[in-house]
């Protein structure tokens, strides 16, 4: 059998998961954006540039961040949701990557599940492909948060959301997008796929 | 991280965003035409050539033309359509180039707003994409015109929902595609994807 | 300006629509066969092999096979349904090459449609990608025979078919698959993009 | 015309496949899992190594397994699923390789038809795709059997499942995935696709 060659980089990893993700239809027109942690104390994250066409995403799109969003190294400008993967790292030990995506099927499922506050998926065996989840019973709760253009606003609600319901793996924002993450870049992408795959079946199904 | 290649030729990325926009359904049978802006005064347009198949387009695919559709360079001959672009770039200072696909969901839309008179998207992330747009909160409106085949007057249909609506960021033949433009080709690809995603938001939660 | 290759030939140019209509799900599972005439006195064509994946599909994938579907060259058994491409072949003076494909859209609006006996469509655009078609008002007829196993007797009810109405680009099959054909190999396959984007558009509209 | 190089193993065989329906959409977020048959007594089999991402699937995902599950060979674990491989060896002696997806059609039509007890398909001529079909006139039944995550109970309800009903090509897994074998890796790789695209004409008509 043939060797393996050395693992990609974790930026190398988002790379290639944007593209994909541009291939699927889930951030187009360069939407969307990517990051990883580098160190937790004091915060220091590597983020998409804004403005990056994804379909060609690659390691020299992404900046280096310090906690207020000062960027320590590369070229572009951060994305104005930096502020939201700050927020997120923040809050949640366990992340050290965070994928923000935009889809058909998760926009329309936004908007249909506003009222309940959150799309919530039960019963299927995709489920299992979120971190922890050990049986297609587990009822999964994505919060919906209204859309706002005042990111540090959005960033207080989504920093209540998280402290008001434990064991999450995502949180919508409405007629935007998906925020998800993961310990590895690896698995913030498992979930991205995961929540899409089961955001197209629900979305199927409504009436 | 890895150095960048000197950019893409404006034809080049043009080729890039026809092969893409076919992969996505959305130039099949060699349907749709892409132009970009050389010089103004005198007009001179690089559009690509009528009959090509968007699966392989490449930069031998465009004509230079003048401001009279007559060829200055290349092999082929113009789409019937080149008038339209001509219009479009006489019309709009900002406008350096030019996008007409044609999409399932597209289509669709544009039998089923036709009465409106407009295909009106409202309250979607997806909407900042579009040149000058800050706010999910903004309403795009993309007018919907009878298709022609006499393609002079629908130049001068074309020419007067311009002068009727400032702001615009595309218009839509009738069971026929999409206009849309951009200050590049990058944006103008990047209003094309917008569109489509917007598009098929809209189309799938049609009753 | 980059120089062109010397052009596919048109078995080459058959394999690769047969590897991107695989990747559009219109040949699924083996399924689809495509030709093309080399000799119209004695006939001579050359088509597909029984039973090939059209992901892979490549040149030596075809059998050279005369008037009664006799083996000149290649390697594989013909398919069962070489006899309708011959009877289209014998028919249609026109017609040098020939497609069948297998599309989800095409299968349910082959059963949508059956009781009025043909596909109907009219007013779109994309009729243009017909050959011969000159305005977006032609209506397309495409009629719909039932699907059959026994083969000479279903290439008996294509050429009454055929005879009955002229002026047709493509037959379907109920539940079954499309035939389509064109002067060339190019055209050929620009007629299944052309009514694959069609019957989506129909498909989609279906109550 | 050119010549074809040697055969694919068929690990090989089902690396490609596997990247293949990833592509599609059947096997996003690691899901699913492929098996060969290497010997049949005492039972030996290759099996996909368990969170294995199958968009990048190669040879050395592979894990060569005995009958009680042990690792002869290969890294990683295997997946839980792998006793109903083993189960469905046992079984069915004509299966030597089985491969088990996840898609968003067939997830939606196991919960549809689950109250009958199995997805029923009849009188499509892709039905020909599956091993002995030889009319699209064959009625052909997927038995859905409620999932769960107690494997070794749910191999035994598989059995009996196999035991009731001979002739089977695929058993369907409620709001999970779908289990279908074949003589080779193609055979099996085309029962596939041929139940997605059957998954899709039915899903696409529920009311």
């Amino acid at each position: 059998m043939a060797e393996k060659l050395a693992p990609p980089s974790p930026t190398q990893e988002l790379a290639d998961a944007g593209r994909e993700f541009y291939r699927r239809g889930w951030t187009l027109g360069t939407s969307g954006n990517f990051s990883i942690l580098l160190a937790r104390k004091p915060l220091r994250i590597c983020v998409t540039a804004s403005g990056i066409d994804k379909g060609t995403l690659d390691e020299t799109n992404f900046l280096e961040l310090d906690d207020d969003a000062e960027i320590l190294q590369g070229f572009g400008k951060p994305s104005a949701e930096t502020l939201i993967h700050l927020t997120i790292y923040r809050f949640l030990p366990r992340a050290r990557s965070i994928l923000h995506t935009h889809s058909v099927w998760g926009t329309i499922l936004s908007d249909a599940f506003f009222e309940r506050g959150a799309i919530e998926i039960e019963g299927y065996e995709m489920l299992k492909g979120l971190a922890g989840v050990q049986t297609h019973e587990h009822k999964e709760v994505v919060p919906i948060v209204e859309n706002s253009q005042d990111y540090i606003a959005l960033a207080h609600v989504i920093e209540n959301v998280m402290r008001d319901a434990s064991g999450l793996h995502g949180i919508y924002l409405r007629r935007h997008g998906l925020y998800t993450w993961g310990e590895t870049a690896a698995e913030a992408r498992r979930h991205v796929e995961i929540f899409e795959f089961l955001f197209e079946v629900l979305g199927r199904q409504l009436k």
